[in-house]
């Protein structure tokens, strides 16, 4: 059973919400509801486990806390929401130390800091291995929430930046000689203090020429073949950006860099449908605002299934249960 | 280090919420934030572990899912807000079937269901132990939200119902021989089905004359002097409403069973200080909605400590840090 026949199974069991106010549930980035008639509110939980998303032999408890927090932003980043508050529940084995858990909160703090996110409270437990619950609230007006289901068949496919980078990052910090120098910095940085998308999400957002948008935490040819299956679409993959960073390590490993870049999870970049005559524009206005490019990678089409040129791309990223990915 | 001291150091390092509508941060049941200005929302964590909260010989894994929802419907209830919507890690050992998350997801689905709360996401991860990480998010009139730190000295102090019948039901899970027929099945469905005071806690709220709320889940004896230190009282308590189960295993242990009550958390029955002169109008309201006893169990007073008819009274309740409680 995989990630995402497990989540259909459990939505059934949770039963579709009754609340009216409950505008969006269980398989987006976030779940929306309204607090008032004029506003959403977006709400996303991401739980990091020590052994199953991170070893201290990888990066530190600092980077852990750091990239808990920015899952849930990049969530909210995914909706169009500002983030506005998080709740933070933490299970520590017998053996923690003050000093451990001073050292995650740093991180989580850090990055909270970063996203503006305000750490409200929580819950302490003990646990067999350190585990961050992260929860994240955010706020965006009605007009400008995207869900993944906006797409449509034409539309460009877009990503807000090159990908495959926390990828290399994992295997740059396995193995110390993979890469040096920036690349190696770059690398690690990427996998270990990523930078949610929050305002590229707001400003994408904002844009009525944008239709659907995600996340790319398990990776494009995981996460476009979701968005493709919530907006009843297909996607032709033309272009790959590849991170220079994931370029040298699939290099380096002997691999295939598209292949290795589109595998590869958590670069926290987000993945967009626009419609195409909007796109420059789009595109245009993205890189004055922000100094980078909002990469074109394909188009949505009516027929369903993600295709890399012509040939059919599988789901190579990450699934915490079918088997371990990539990210 | 016990759990108080552990939270207010991370309450430091995360800092205090810069952001204007933050009204509530760490250290309450729940926190508050203003999503308008007639509103505030508030949201609450609470995570379960296998093997440290709960184990399945002595509570099935529905019993386990329904504990973990209850949690946060009674931190809600205990702030007087309506539970609107709940997220839901779930951490999942290697060996976990799809009927254990099956049965885990129809313990929450019933509690959200009856507190109605409707759960609108989360995230599934692989883990050492079984854990259940919830958020839950409610709403609350401005002028209702009670916190732990209105109660002043003269203040009635009142539960919303007997104690000690959840420890009872541990007990009883543990030992098959302890309590038998009415009395086995109170103490087991009071420890494995808790009824958080959702209703209880909003009728109370909307009171003016009801100055602190907060749940008893740690113990009476842990969270008066919690709600004493928070409102910069002492309190003197001069009667227990100790549950029949509960009177019944602590005599069958040989136990004082007023102590026996006072340490046993997770009962989730309200703790609630009311101007004294209202108390009596107060009380018979609550008798006539809910067909039940507000127990007046004494009265705050600027002292600082808890003190059980004259004498001081420790706390006996469940610290997830300092040692094992009672809980």
């Amino acid at each position: 059973m995989n990630e995402d026949a497990l989540v259909a199974a459990i939505a059934e069991i949770a039963g579709s919400p009754k609340a009216v106010r409950i505008v969006v549930g269980i398989g987006d980035d976030a779940a929306l509801w309204q607090p008032s008639r004029s506003h959403r509110s977006a709400i996303t939980s991401d739980m990091l486990v020590e052994g199953v998303h991170f070893t201290r032999e990888l990066m530190s408890l600092e980077d852990a806390g750091w990239r808990a927090m920015a899952a849930n932003a990049s969530d909210l980043a995914a909706m169009g929401a500002r983030p506005l508050l998080a709740t933070v529940g933490i299970g520590m084995p017998e053996g923690a130390a003050l000093d451990d858990i001073r050292s995650l909160y740093a991180g989580l703090a850090a990055c909270a800091r970063a996203c503006k996110l305000a750490i409200v409270g929580g819950d302490l437990s003990r646990s067999n291995a350190m585990t961050i619950a992260v929860t994240a609230v955010g706020e965006v007006r009605a007009a400008d929430a995207k869900l993944r289901s906006g797409g449509r068949a034409g539309d460009v496919v877009a990503v807000t930046g090159a990908l495959g980078a926390a990828r290399a990052g994992l295997a740059a910090a396995k193995d110390a000689a993979l890469l040096a120098g920036d690349l190696r910095d770059a690398a690690l940085a990427a996998f270990r203090r990523p930078s949610p998308r929050c305002d590229e999400g707001r400003f994408l957002a904002a844009s009525q020429n944008v239709d659907a948008m995600m996340d790319c935490s398990d990776g494009v040819s995981t996460d476009l073949d979701r968005l493709c299956a919530a907006s009843g679409v297909g996607a032709n993959v033309d272009f790959v950006p590849v991170a220079n960073a994931a370029d040298a390590a699939a290099r380096a490993l002997g691999e295939d860099p598209e292949a290795f870049a589109l595998a590869g999870g958590e670069d926290f970049e987000l993945l967009t449908a626009v419609r195409p005559r909007a796109f420059p524009y789009v595109a245009r206005r993205f890189r004055a605002r922000f100094g980078r490019e909002l990469h074109r990678i394909g188009t949505l089409r009516a027929e369903p299934g993600v295709a890399l040129r012509g040939k059919a791309l599988a789901r190579t990223g990450w699934d915490h249960f079918a088997r371990a990915g990539a990210g």
